[in-house]
């Protein structure tokens, strides 16, 4: 049997069995380890994105094993380690997948929202979904690699900062702990910036070089201090600071927003056009990017900082989440015997 | 002596006599020819940017030739046909000038801002701000290249389009009409986009491959149609319409922004991640990119369509500039009899 | 039945019936309509390349219309005119593949040798190697822009090189004449290097701004005469020559290779090092890209010269390839009467 | 007085006493502190470079204390620390120039060979060829950091390769022990290729993550069986080796040769067109670039191993330079008591 946890709008997570599900064509089913907790998963749980339908599980940080597979699937085995992201998949026929983009598939599919996630003992994903994952590291520490490392690692790496530029990371919390260590691993001159004093020895400790207490600090005036920011990577999703943080860059900078609010962002032509200056977006990437965000963390020791709770925890852990009272990312685990 | 025309703000233009001035060291003698009119000449007329001195003579797009050198001057002679335009020099010393990003110099001037510009029979100018001016232009159909003409050149070129993608033209006035051209003539599919059942004939004769009329058509929804815009260069100065056509974009597609209005463009972040779309700025060129400016021009047959006003009818070709009332550019010109 | 033109290492090329081919899974079937000869062909007519299995049909520069459709096949419907090019399918599961990056699938199909090609009245294909002709071309002149015309514009349009700057192509053959269009019309300053003064006149028809005959003159000198080229665009396959044009290279220039002599090209470092100088190869691209080719020569008129043959005609027509007799491409025609 | 030690063609290197050298317009004395040895001294010494007017004092990894302006300086003053490397000034005047391309300057000087340089005492030098010396950098330190340090510094953070990526240092020499330093900070997965098992250990506390012993391995079956080199820095001058191990890149890999041997690299078309490869070069950099070498190294703890020897050594250092025997870097220092 396999216990999952069920999401319905507005109702609390439900914890229920059933029948271990068939891969279908083209897929893949894994026996779940670990799976972490997003901020998005809020998306489900509260019906806030459109065309979701219900019961669905959720969960797009899933580390497991392959179980069984498919019709027509050959270049995955049973027992291989495996995660699965944000990014459920495409259909390797639209124009952007003929061009290889497939970020952009009119068709793209989102784990745990498209199809069942990783809040379960066992889930089927789409073959082209699957990343491998690294044996240096566990599967707790390579869940929260799949969206909040991914994310993160992919804007820097795509940037166009340059080893010893002066980086700035926005928020620090699920993906602001990681995109420091990302970007003190990149050979980046990197600036924490938070609210509060009490965030500046994390943020050193995790490899900035600089701290800058938007609580009592002018984050413009501190980064231009600094030189400017060739990149600021906005990851709290708050556009009203984004928008104010903006004339922090420096000469060609960069804003890259990879943190979601629904409010726009405001920015003038002047800020724009002076120091030649841009404003842009970044959505995590596919399995090998994924890949790729596992191993440059295996290689240079990137790791999330997680609190874990079994499966049978998800609201708890989903609260916590919610709450940012977690530092910094929550991992559900599975009960190895019943797994 | 000098016939200039003084700008002071409040007041109207002021046509006066004063002695030839005298080139300082590092700056060149301009016995001028034709001087476009600038929207931005706004600035310096209404007293609108920051640190003008008065009495200012305006005008920063001016086509002449070196009638005298100041000391220290060996690269050019005099006889030379040279243009001047927005850029007006740079520092060589400061940190922006020391990588070769003279655009970006902290002691960068302005023609006709920092310094008296081409409204004026002579005017002085640093040898760095000058353009050599190929053969093959006239004076007057040079001058606007200087401004409205290097800003979208260099703004197309230096995108991420390829040929063959669709780039869409906003606005079609001094900017616009020379963007639609360019962009055609640089193998781009080229949308116009501009309000009025009126304008498409012009667009297409313009080079345009098609014309979306947005008093009438949603353009978002008519850039979509057209498979989304690789490239759109915002020349209109309406930061509401540019906001509002942000969605027009494809896949990576590019907003650029050359039009200046006060207001903030809006953008949420998931107009920005979802689709991978950047929202950036481009302000002219220096000397050597006027002069690709020029270059490209004569090689392909780029124009201008002016009107032409006698420098002591300034004030009159100013309002027909200012009044939207020109097609597509106004050009001063100095009376040779004086010259 | 299907005529066919068969190639065996060291025969003729033999004209037999065979039944119609039927599509496998992912397959398609195509009438053919024309199909280009290119010099590549040699590669299977004389059993150059390893591992083809003979007898073998040659032809990667296919356009027919979809004629039957395999199992598992729904993107595309009989009817559908379609163009075949060199790449003939990718695999979709390796790594480069997994990174959308379809042209270095380690098990790339190569059409017309890893599966019989277009000297055929029908022929089958994968899927994914197929490229939808634009209305606005006839299948003749669509032919060879399936190799020698990506190969050209895919080149050209993901170089360095931006509008205005000196574009040299070496070589006014198959791919030369093709390429002095694609850059005249991406707004290039075009510049044509060939052998003897009769091409002169033709190089200019074509869209070159210059040329050169490299036999009378000094390429290298006469490049730097012109500022050096931002890009050389190597077609003619004789390394020697082209190492001997490398110097004709300016600052940050690139020369890209696309002829391919079993000679080594030889550069001394100092070449590569002073003016930051670069030497690399272009290898066609997939069926998006041949889309592009297809619209971008609608959109701008660039065509082949072509010469055509009936499909029975297949051996004289090669050896006017074969012979550098042909202006510049042949496309074997197949009879309507039996279509 | 200035104690200098003077190249002649065919000789020894003399010291001698000279009066203290004026700095002429534009231009500052500094008072040396270190000067570090390079390979290419080689070409004052033996009258190797084209149009070196003797006698010559050579060293162009030069770092003292600026001691008197010429007229016209006012960017640095007297007691400052500051660089001065292989780019020995520019003219601002020339079409690079004008573009912000210093080093391609027509008219670039080079420290020590176009003018005297830091085997010396004092020496005069460009006010635009020097850069600032972080405090956190000792004299020492800093000088090699000013030739080899640069040069590997600015091909690495301006090549293709993004963090995660396989880079690959071919040779462990004066450069070569830079490269992997700077590549294993800026997150690279950094391989070093040498002869003899004897540097491994060497290799890998420089940072390296893989070592390959050419001297018993193949290189390019090693770096394939690693995925292919993203990019290869080519630091030993050997031509022959250079080619042998091109094939060991991967998808779109890139070669960037910096060690100047006057053979040949040769490639093969094939080579260059399967799997997208290029080669090219990289020179040094301007004084902007020393500054931000500087800061990186500084900043991520990358430094030369050196070997110092008072000025009056020099030929005994340099000696042990030209016979490889130094590790890696040999550097001049100035006797305090004089200065």
């Amino acid at each position: 049997m396999n216990a999952i946890q069920v999401a319905r709008p507005g109702g609390d997570f439900e914890l229920v069995e059933r029948p271990l599900p068939t891969p279908g064509p083209g897929e893949v089913r894994i026996r779940v380890q670990a799976c972490g907790i997003c901020h998005s998963d809020l998306f489900v749980k509260e019906g806030l994105f459109p065309g979701i339908e219900y019961p669905r599980i959720p969960g797009h940080e899933v580390v497991g094993v392959v179980d069984a597979l498919g019709p027509g699937v050959s270049a995955w085995q049973s027992g291989q380690r495996v995660g699965v992201g944000w990014h459920g998949g495409h259909c390797h026929a639209c124009e952007a997948c003929r061009e290889g983009d497939f970020m952009n598939c009119v068709s793209a599919k989102i784990t745990g929202i498209s199809f069942d996630g990783g809040y379960a003992e066992y889930m089927t994903a789409p073959a082209e979904s699957l990343a491998a994952i690294p044996d240096a590291l566990d599967s707790i520490d390579a869940a929260p690699l799949l969206c909040a490392g991914i994310t993160t690692y992919n804007a820097l790496r795509n940037s166009n900062a340059r080893p010893g530029d002066l980086v700035a990371v926005q928020g620090i919390g699920g993906l602001g702990h990681l995109g420091i260590q990302f970007a003190h691993r990149m050979g980046f001159r990197t600036v924490a910036l938070s609210r509060g004093a009490d965030k500046e020895a994390l943020a050193l400790e995790l490899g900035a070089d600089h701290y800058i207490d938007t609580a009592s600090d002018d984050g413009v005036a501190a980064l231009q201090a600094l030189g400017g920011a060739r990149l600021i990577l906005a990851t709290a999703p708050n556009s009203r600071l984004v928008s104010a943080l903006f004339s922090g860059l420096g000469r060609h900078g960069q804003m890259i927003v990879v943190g979601v609010d629904h409010e726009p962002i405001e920015v003038t032509p002047l800020q724009l056009i002076a120091g030649h200056h841009s404003l842009s977006g970044w959505a995590a990437g596919h399995a090998r990017d994924s890949e790729d965000t596992l191993r440059f963390s295996a290689l240079s020791g990137v790791k999330a900082m997680v609190e874990t709770y079994p499966l049978q925890q998800a609201k708890a852990a989903y609260e916590r989440m919610l709450n940012n009272e977690a530092r910094f990312r929550v991992v559900l685990t599975m009960d190895p015997s019943s797994n």
